[in-house]
């Protein structure tokens, strides 16, 4: 049991490609998979060696996560994250490129700290970018 | 840029874990985020040496793809990917399990052959497990 991809679904491959190259990730190829009537872009990524799928369980009415949940009741894929060093760089970068930035910006993460790019921004997913401290 | 994690959003992350050991994904540890209002396990996965983030356009009206941008016009996570071998097999603990396959079952897919397990059955999330032929 290997993750093999994540799928995302947008109407227009290129303008979700010219978001990901702010993030510096490009596509390696686009084919076709008439079966399944799409056009499909493959865009490699590293990844942390912390990798993981976390599954969130809200523990308050008013936590985020409980707000997606009024509307996937049954639960869903909520957010991508991606670790990066030099984090106040990666906001004026994404800053400068237009993309919207989930207020207030840059905050404490389990971890470190992390700021979301708004879903509208990048193909209705909701990125995260985290500085491991 | 490097992927740190894939968070799912769950009512309730014990009955997730149930069925994420069907495919034998087992957590690795469970804490609570205080400042976000949520519990998160953890769930360590291994990688296929191919993977990508696909991004998916559709190419006619009645692609699945088509029909999951109605929902979702500005675009979304669509689905995650297993690699596995012997996917008869998996079909079997698949099913015995009591999770849902969606029809047909067993496909062509771009690679190899793939099925799909219903989002139902899996925290809001569309599942594949593809085996490369």
């Amino acid at each position: 049991m290997k993750l093999s991809h994540i799928a995302l679904a947008a109407p227009k491959i290129d303008d979700v490609l010219e978001k990901l190259r702010v993030l510096e990730l490009k596509v390696k190829e686009t084919h076709e998979v008439p079966s399944e009537k799409v056009k499909a872009a493959m865009v490699p990524v590293e990844f942390s060696p912390h990798f993981r799928i976390e599954i969130l369980e809200p523990t308050a009415q008013d936590s985020p996560i409980a707000k997606f949940l009024e509307r996937k009741p049954a639960g869903g894929m909520h957010h991508l994250c991606f670790e990066v060093s030099q984090l106040e760089r990666w906001l004026k970068v994404v800053q400068d490129a237009g993309l919207e930035v989930l207020p207030p910006g840059i905050r404490k993460a389990a971890r470190g700290k992390a700021f979301f790019i708004h879903p509208k921004s990048l193909a209705g997913v909701l990125v995260e970018l985290e500085e491991i401290a």
